[in-house]
């Protein structure tokens, strides 16, 4: 259970499919929550991203690689350098496919480097879930054309909504009493016990994210992503590449609104968008899509996307 | 000799020192000469940068390596992946110090890829001089924390100039018999011989550019650098921080406009400024350099300077 409020909000820091253009950077995805940073993917040229974002570069203390391809981790090495020429002592954690820890090793030796902190390689399998605490993060196979993974970024359950009315009329009155009940503890009056669950409404869900990283829209996609208030979806192609789309293990614009639809999630959000497209096309990227899945956003670098609590 | 005049333009991609700011990217310096592009160094997100200039990242033909510190080389993965991308199958030269052919191999190494064309790794030690015909670039050692290269680029001679008003007196007529002359021909005419030299001028000095890297200034780079058109040099500090310019290996920027001077440079162009300095405060950087050494440039990212003719 995590505390009642916590800023949660996605940065785009690379939208570009393959190769950076001058509007879009190569991948990378950050989430902030509270203080922290986690990356999803680290193209080439990401720590200046994170420079010209509103986030600070020393804040991410986890980054998850979906796969192979450089320009979803060849930004790894100069983050991982200006860490340690700004002197973080903090370990860094790094999540990925099997393969990981020896891309990391050959990462940190390459040219005059020695990291001034820990950077532990960590290789998930498909479908696991590693519990954070206040959030688990979860695995699954991609369908790319390299081995890849996507990821499920799940909050834990928020305490209930405190029932103040209820409360007042049981008689409790307001002050260090109600806060001992919102932690959960038990209280005593005038012989009388009362319970957090008197006044203390069911667990509230919290916010879940998806990443698809490069994949083609899968069943295993939109199962994971069920009910999810984010699917941050491979929207490469318009949907007139389909054929492309196939070809390269990446999806259209079309595939990801139906999965979004089919997993019902609350908001798509298209990224990996290809150089071909540029910020003027964007509405064919989407122009027959949004009937499909109404909210439907293309991302653009930098764009950031706060996201709330369902009611 | 080379052909009468070339545009030789110097575009600067990254003048940041160590790590990239918002205003500045990691070290890379682009000679464009003609058709072709020579990049010195490729920090990370040179590829990029490229595509925000005016040149195109894929004329770039050699790229000359200073020293294995990150901010100088790891944009070569991603810019020669991205070349394949595009379909390149010209192949790429790269020259560096020793162990570069070390580092070139573990780059292509580096996830899943395969380069659609050849990439030649050549070391050069000190004070070697590789002649491309119409230029040369010559190595000279470096004096930074770890082993490194300044790089020279001169130009061949280029033929003299043509005395049309003489050739006219001796009565050779305007047409075919100028233009054999002017490729260095001899021709006959009314029984008389007119040998180039009757008509042509001594030859004309190419140009020539001097590449520091990052280096406290040296004897040698004096030596090398001597009546050159224009000195790129480390300017990483201002002159109050001579101790850690010292500490680091690197040149205030008062150490580069004396030895620019000592050289008899014609322009000292000041790169590798330190992420301290913000682009307002470029002023401290030269306020009491200009009166050592007058044509002093900060460079800015993206920056063009054309080289001219000395007459």
């Amino acid at each position: 259970m995590v505390k009642d409020m916590s800023q949660l909000k996605i940065v785009f820091l690379g939208t570009s499919g393959s190769w950076p253009t001058p509007e879009r950077n190569v991948s990378s995805v950050a989430l902030k929550r509270d203080g922290e940073v986690i990356l999803f993917d680290c193209g080439e040229g990401t720590q200046r991203q994170l420079m010209c974002s509103s986030l600070s570069f020393m804040q991410v203390d986890k980054v998850f690689i979906s796969h192979f391809h450089g320009d979803h981790f060849l930004g790894l090495p100069g983050l991982i350098q200006s860490m340690t020429l700004n002197d973080r002592e903090k370990e860094l954690l790094i999540f990925g496919p099997a393969g990981l820890k020896g891309l990391v090793n050959t990462i940190m030796g390459l040219g005059y480097f020695n990291a001034s902190f820990r950077v532990i390689a960590r290789e998930m399998r498909d479908h696991e879930t590693l519990d954070f605490g206040e959030y688990t993060i979860t695995s699954y196979p991609a369908d790319h054309s390299v081995p890849g993974l996507g990821f499920v970024f799940q909050e834990a359950e928020r305490t209930g909504r405190f029932n103040k009315e209820k409360a007042l009329e049981m008689g409790i009155p307001e002050g260090p009493m109600f806060s001992k009940l919102q932690k959960g503890q038990i209280v005593k009056m005038n012989d009388k016990t009362f319970t957090p669950d008197m006044v203390i409404g069911p667990k509230r869900p919290g916010r879940k994210i998806v990443y698809t990283g490069d994949s083609r829209p899968t069943g295993t996609l939109v199962q994971k992503a069920k009910d999810c208030d984010v699917i941050i979806h491979d929207g490469t192609f318009a949907p007139d590449m389909e054929e492309k789309a196939i070809e390269y293990g990446h999806s259209t614009t079309l595939n990801a609104a139906k999965a979004a639809k089919k997993a019902r999630a609350k908001t798509l959000i298209l990224t990996h968008i290809s150089p071909r497209y540029s910020e003027n096309e964007e509405t064919d990227l989407i122009k027959d899509v949004k009937q499909v899945f109404p909210s439907t956003i293309v991302a653009r670098d930098f764009m950031e996307f706060e996201v709330s609590y369902r009611e």
